[in-house]
């Protein structure tokens, strides 16, 4: 699906959200501000960077100006700008909780990359910061707004599977630059698992609807290795859900990418493989008539995500995936690592509840 | 890969190793008794069975005549058959020990369906019955005899993907028959576990050449459901391997056919999709140049397996998969029903050797 | 799909139908016959042979006695025997005709294997022959049977591809052995094109119900080769169909296996690749929901044909695939063959009747 | 493989070759521009437009200024920006004559989209003027300059897959808008064929690196159909090579969007399917080792090309699909219609040398 920048579109700015994109790394300027203008309800009103002569090179490139890029001391300036409504903070883990904080503070809307926080207890923390200030906080888990996840998702949903009985996902890369953040603890909170391994977590979670009562896991840190002193190579996990069902997870930065899920039933199974990239994804859905692999629109997952998130703005709904729903994700990881520790099951407190950790307003899909 | 049997080969019989086979369910039918005649080394000699009239129109059918059938009862009597120099039991599994044990008293080779029988103790003594009889034991895991089997363990030992880190391997079907012997405890030892999650265990340690060193598991049991009264429906496992190196297997007997192998390593994969079926099997080997799936000529998995048997028979060699390697299974097959009571990792020996539990004699793969 | 022999059914074989199959080359021996085992409506009971031995052989090992077995010389022996009421040819193609007759004069029914003859001419004359006599005759295209081909048949008929504009078919494989039968002109009546190209030929037939209005065809026929002296290597062939409908065809002896069937409509595709092997065929049908590989239950494709033609004497009906079908694709490979030599396109009678050379008894699709 | 614009490169772009981009519909707006910002080599300096406010728009979001921005009638402007050293011509079909001999005029180099022209003659002018202006003329045959249709060449010049015998090619997609330039003879010279059949006729030609000796062809044009008035909906062609060697191809308006390579050796076949989508080409090679299905890194197709012809001008070297290689479809394609109307097979000059219509710079492949 060839998906590049269309050309900017000639509707007002002003009805549209504007957001301020906090820390210029690759993923912003490969993925976040080109998917800006692809959006309907979004668009890039500033920058915000530790590196003023890149922002500058960014702001000429995307019809910005000098004006708009600002510097991390000069965050709190964003305040003046009524016409940037929301931050999409795209900084190392371990800033997220401050900028959030400052951003709620400003009053602005804040969507934050994956994962929310390095732990559960600065996640929550963001939580209720963005509840005292009144404004929105969504987590960034871009595959709760593709086509093929809910399509996975409504093919276990609707029982078209039968009942679900296990699962397995699989998210690997290799990290091979000892020097990257994600690879110091402070930074990053840990290594692939809440970096990569949290896909699978989550879209678990996701298809299931459902929360884990239980989690056995364990790691593999070898500490020869100079990108592994600090954090896990990888991590294996069991996930316990009700009813009995099972997933099998695994993630690590030490082998060659793959991205599965699988979800197996009385009558059904769906695969996702590869399950994770930002294109190309492919889902298989395989019932007593056959394998059947679903079209959809071409789309761009980070366009999706800007503009549901402007639409909750507008409508002044919960994102679907909100604060909450990234805060549930850190508190099963610190779980994980706590199994991995002590060798032992961790129980956790499940749910009986459908999606108790999502917000009221729902994804809109793609159309053609 | 059509493969039917051929007509009988002209070559004298008296060369070729014959078998008695013990049991003459759905397996023997349509796969071992048609894989005969496909095969170079070997051929049926005898039947055994508690059904006469079956018997005698199998033995119609496959060029035998009634006198070569016998009753269960009658078992001693091919000690006066030297033409039949091995056993192959295809019997429900808490039969395999007895018949073992009577085999080897009369002097006959052992060829035993997997699982050995339905607990490491068991198995143990089966072992111990044919040394001391001095006759050979092999366990049928025919999965140890394809060429695509040996091809992915050779892209692991020859590093070829790199330093292995993950394995994920699956095997699930539907056992929809409350009465079938394979839901009785007392008959099976198991549920799904010794039947066919015994595949993920077996190939992820023939893949590694390697024994794990603990194992975690969990599994369901839902005893509501007539199916499940004595035994698991699903069990998810767990098995830590030397270097960190985890593997995660499922096996379930309430999913749809799902059997899959999947190897993750530094440089490269290896995913079998499906990877224990008779026929069809798929090979993927991703390496930085790309993915391979290599081509092997037609073959039949009981076939290989009789003829490998049959030389070892003539060499004297210990087979490949000689009785120790189904006693390993059950030792591990023993710890994962064990951590699944307990909630707790188990550990198991290990070992640094290399394929510790396998014979001397190589199997030899087909060729075009 | 593993498809072999099930045991002898225990069903009285006075209700079926019996076959004398003639001929006993590789595809009587590794097909029909083990084939046989697995039907409902028909089974072996007679074989003629020229090599006495090698019947015997067959005889013994497939439940039949030496009295079974016939010599060509002694075709009319089976004049005497109630029991056959059907001959199956299995000869070289330049024998079908005299086969057929002589078995029409004894007034058994025949199903011939195609191509039907080596020209119209002796095509027609079949017909006319079984027609006189008052038995069947069916030609053995397998493809008109298999739940495959007749999904890609419905998904056209159906129109949910939308008007059908284009097909595409391919059918190569490498012939080797110099001294084949097929090779020489007398015997086979020419070279791929009446061996395998015939299948892409039927195909676009069956799955458009319609008859071509021209051809036009180029061939390659290398002589220096010892295997081309007599036949083409390879031939390729454009076929108009009403409504301005092309298909593009190929066959060669001289390439690696590929069979390959591709309708292209205006709202979806059909693709079959493999189209045309025993087993594994690959269907996947493309519209704007996405694509469907549909699932069926195994089957085996002579077992079908046998059934198909012993429900037909039962009841009297023309089989689908009748003699006229055969015909027909003598007339158009006629055509063709002309076309190849004249470099001119040759206009055939075309048809805006629907399946105008098929008979009344529509085949049955296997069943779960 | 994700592949959105870099930011751009602080590298000075005196380095680099400016182009102008001539004509700012689709193509130019979603890839080509955008391509730009990926390559080494080229950057655009100028944009030709006949929408005065569009051309703004786009100048805004791509860094250039308004002054960047040229009406058709000021096109002779460019003579005086020396940064423009090359124009890429993005325009209907009939247009791409003059503008050609306009730039060759003014001393710049020109990258032409393809078709060439609307007929032979037209594009033998183009290469005449270019010549006698002393400037370059490449045709933007994209597909000559990935890695995967390399690959495919490369497959069938190494020998790799033993003599060729039989080619492949489909090339089909529904054009559903009446009023597009594209379905007017007089704009675009042909319907499907100039448009998408001439990337299976182009990349046949490539893959061999022959010339054909002949055509034949047939068309359908339902008048009656609003969009096909004036050009075919239709084609099928087949094309003879040297050696005996055929090419069936096959292109519409009419059908779903198809794109196929197929080509079938002695020892071995490629398939490319997709074969001919700006991104996720899949090739396949097939041997008697196996299939594989290589990997490449990642690329954008109009990058390569910018970045070849750009490397050109700097080398003074004949681009590798120069003019004279857009001027040998046309007399191709010229043929083929003849063909179609008279239902004569027509002769073509064909050639025994190796590649006679490429130029001498051979493209460089990405590189990881």
């Amino acid at each position: 699906m060839p998906l590049k920048p269309k050309i900017p579109s000639p509707q007002p700015q002003s009805r549209r959200v504007g957001y301020a994109i906090v820390g210029l790394g690759k993923l912003s300027a490969e993925e976040i501000i080109p998917a800006a203008r692809t959006s309907e309800h979004a668009y890039v009103a500033a920058l915000v960077t530790g590196e003023e002569e890149k922002g500058e090179g960014f702001a000429r490139a995307f019809d910005l100006t000098e004006d708009d890029v600002y510097s991390y001391e000069d965050f709190e300036k964003l305040q003046g700008r009524e016409d940037v409504e929301a931050v999409y903070i795209v900084l190392p883990n371990s800033m997220h909780r401050e900028y959030t904080e400052r951003a709620a503070k400003m009053g602005k809307h804040v969507l934050c990359e994956k994962p929310l926080a390095t732990n559960a207890e600065d996640a929550k923390a963001m939580v209720v910061a963005c509840k005292k200030a009144g404004v929105l906080l969504m987590t960034a888990y871009r595959c709760q707004y593709t086509p093929e996840h809910w399509a996975a998702r409504d093919a276990v949903q609707s029982g078209k599977l039968g009942a679900v009985k296990l699962l397995d996902s699989i998210h690997a890369q290799v990290e091979d630059d000892p020097t990257a953040w994600r690879l110091k603890a402070e930074y990053a909170g840990g290594g692939p698992l809440p970096d990569v391994g949290i896909y699978s977590l989550n879209i678990v979670r996701f298809v299931l609807a459902q929360e884990p009562e239980w989690v056995f896991a364990a790691l593999h840190q070898p500490k020869k290795d100079a990108r592994f002193k600090e954090v896990e190579e990888s991590v294996s996990f069991m996930l316990g859900f009700p009813d009995g069902v099972i997933a099998n997870c695994q993630t690590s930065y030490g082998a060659q990418k793959t991205t599965t899920l699988r979800v197996m039933g009385e009558e059904g199974s769906v695969l996702m493989d590869p399950a994770f990239p930002y294109q190309g994804l492919k889902l298989t859905i395989k019932t007593k008539e056959g394998s059947l692999t679903p079209s959809f629109p071409a789309y761009d997952q980070f366009g999706l995500e800007l503009d549901h998130f402007a639409e909750c703005i507008r409508s002044g709904k919960q994102p679907w995936t909100m604060g909450e729903e990234g805060v549930q994700d850190h508190v099963i990881m610190d779980a994980i690592y706590e199994s991995a520790r002590t060798g032992q099951v961790v129980k956790l407190s499940g749910s009986r509840k459908k999606d108790p950790f999502r917000g009221e307003q729902k994804p809109k899909l793609p159309t053609a």
